[in-house]
């Protein structure tokens, strides 16, 4: 047929792959080759998920759970995610506004589009989950992406989102606990956001998906504070249902129905036997174990941020939360891209590029994650200690 | 807070719900007071997924396959996939051309995010699936509907994307076997698009998840015949896993790169349980039982289509696939909205109305989907005897 080249949908020149990705390939291909390889790339625990939650998942397949559920989810489920807050956080959410979504991806999802239209600008920050910015790029928005350094906590703050705000803002993104820096939004930096919003009649998307994932500090939710934020969160995370592919958003009243519209059409439901799984994430005995393995990644944390220090990455603001640490890696390169492609061929340890999370002193930082046991982390560190004392 | 109306995307208020919804729930209302109510508007199989699948979903679940694939999926679902068209169809498809997704509306928003700019047109049927014209909606294209009657089979053809091919138009997108209609396409009208479509430079979709589904007629995929078209498929409709959320797509060549950037950003990965278990449904144990599925629609199909035809029904194509009819109530009403309402209250049967699939002729047609044993067929059809004699 054609040998013109395709029309292709100009989003897709700014829609980015992860960098990771080919550096994981590169990974598994010198593995391929007989090198031992340290992962400190992977954004997924080491876990496999809870017994309690795979119990229910096949129990759910014995009861042949195979149909679809409402597009807005699981009625149970719904209820249990209304209870856990209630329980968690003693906030009351009616379950009205609760939809299930799959993963948190379909959550961000619905709620940029019921706001978004074409030129429609959504404050972030930078550094931040890419997939942020593309999302709001494939509704045709504008992702606004505002530089945010140690000073901040490497969050948006009232100030930068006053400051940065324009007729074509409608909304801004916040992440808390962040990836990657692994810092949290303070419950009074929450508050005067949420303040100036008020008075912008701007929206505010809070990413709470690494919730339950916090280190010596107390947890909170945007909930406590206002019923005008659309709130994601996810299964995957604290959870560790990251294959099942199941999240959740907390929508205001005023927007569910356009939300339901919306995940009928793109959706139609998230995996049920996910949803019927998820009943079992949300009891005593599950979360027995949840709180088990967070200690555990409180102490990979310790431990890592501790070493990185130690052998000179520059790590000003302590990570309280998620499983990463955002460090400063300008004391042995300036190209932290070529940096990681040496640091996996020479020393045999993969870690992510700062270029994957956007583009502000990116070349100057990379990320670790600590997914992997602290004995392997251990390894991890002894072969970078090696590699920046040849740098 | 506000008290000001939210700002919300003007899409929204193009994207539709499915109104059959509406009555769904009116149905279980009426249920909840003690009616008996005869479903013949849901659009899902009664069968509940195939033994074998069930037994691999348990499987994955004991060997804790919890976590993601890779984007673009499970390399042995997509080598799987690849043989079951070299098997199925005789035509060799690249396993780098086939990715896996979350159900075949995930392959529907991939297909149309890497091909669609903002006011581009997509080509389809009216009626057809409203999901389409919602997903074009979603990306700030525009769906050019195109009303389609018994005389080209409720299809497209190659003259009607001729004629009504615009400047803007950059694709259109075919259903065979369609919803509502249960027609299909014939090979030689599938052959004059694609060849139609190669001197205009335009794309062709072509939506086959209710392939395996047809009766007295022979299957072929449209890949037999073009490298070049975006082809759509399922596991929920012929391998019975609605609630599994699992589809694929098969991409030319030249999008595979974009079609992997955008499936990592927006899903990361489709369930991984899901996929193990659709690695069963490829197999020739439950192909037996699929096969003896499809027997059973036929049968079923078979049944309703004399029966609502002796009615009065007008269905002057008749649908050779998928699990629906389309017929025209002219004969009883002139507005099929209200006679769906008033069949449900006064006989106790559900039906879907036809603007559900689009606005053409919409108020004279309604769906009837035959999901249910034809025992239940029997006396749906009793009930609408005597409805239609009191018309």
């Amino acid at each position: 047929m054609t040998d013109h080249p395709p029309h292709i949908a100009k989003r897709m020149s700014e829609i980015q792959p992860f960098h990771v990705m080919d550096l994981l390939a590169c990974a598994r291909q010198l593995e391929a080759e007989g090198r031992s390889i340290i992962h400190l790339e992977i954004g997924e625990p080491d876990f496999p998920t809870a017994d309690p939650i795979i119990k229910a998942g096949q129990q759910a397949l014995a009861n042949k759970r195979t149909q679809y559920t409402p597009a807005t989810g699981l009625p149970e489920l719904r209820q249990a995610i209304a209870d856990y807050y209630q329980q968690k956080f003693a906030v009351e959410i009616p379950v009205s506004r609760i939809v299930i979504t799959p993963g948190a991806s379909g959550a961000l999802h619905l709620a940029l589009g019921v706001l978004i239209n074409p030129d429609d600008q959504v404050l972030m920050a930078d550094p931040g989950y890419p997939c942020n910015r593309h999302f709001v790029r494939l509704l045709e928005g504008r992702a606004q992406s505002i530089p945010v350094d140690s000073s901040t906590g490497y969050q948006l703050n009232a100030e930068l989102i006053k400051n940065n705000w324009t007729d074509r803002t409608i909304a801004a993104l916040i992440a808390s606990p962040s990836n990657p820096t692994g810092t949290l939004v303070a419950r009074s930096a929450m508050q005067e956001i949420l303040a100036l919003l008020e008075n912008t009649q701007g929206r505010l998307i809070v990413d709470e998906i690494y919730q339950g994932l916090v280190y010596g500090v107390d947890d909170y939710t945007a909930l406590e504070f206002t019923e005008q934020a659309f709130v994601i969160n996810s299964f995957s995370k604290y959870f560790g249902m990251t294959g099942w592919r199941l999240g959740w958003l907390v929508v205001p009243e005023e927007y569910m129905d356009a939300v339901d519209r919306l995940a009928q059409n793109i959706f139609l439901a998230a995996p049920t036997i996910s949803q019927y799984a998820a009943l079992a994430a949300l009891t005593d005995e599950t979360e027995i174990i949840l709180r088990q393995r967070r200690d555990e990644f409180k102490k990979r944390r310790d431990y890592l941020l501790t070493a990185l220090r130690a052998l000179g990455f520059e790590i000003p603001v302590s990570p309280q939360g998620a499983f990463y640490i955002y460090a400063n890696c300008s004391k042995f390169t300036d190209d932290s891209f070529k940096f990681v492609y040496q640091l996996l061929e020479q020393a045999g340890v993969a870690v992510t590029p700062g270029i994957d999370f956007g583009s502000y002193k990116a070349a100057q930082h990379v990320r670790f994650a600590y997914t992997r046991p602290i004995e392997v982390l251990a390894e991890g560190v002894k072969r970078i200690a090696e590699f920046v004392n040849n740098c």
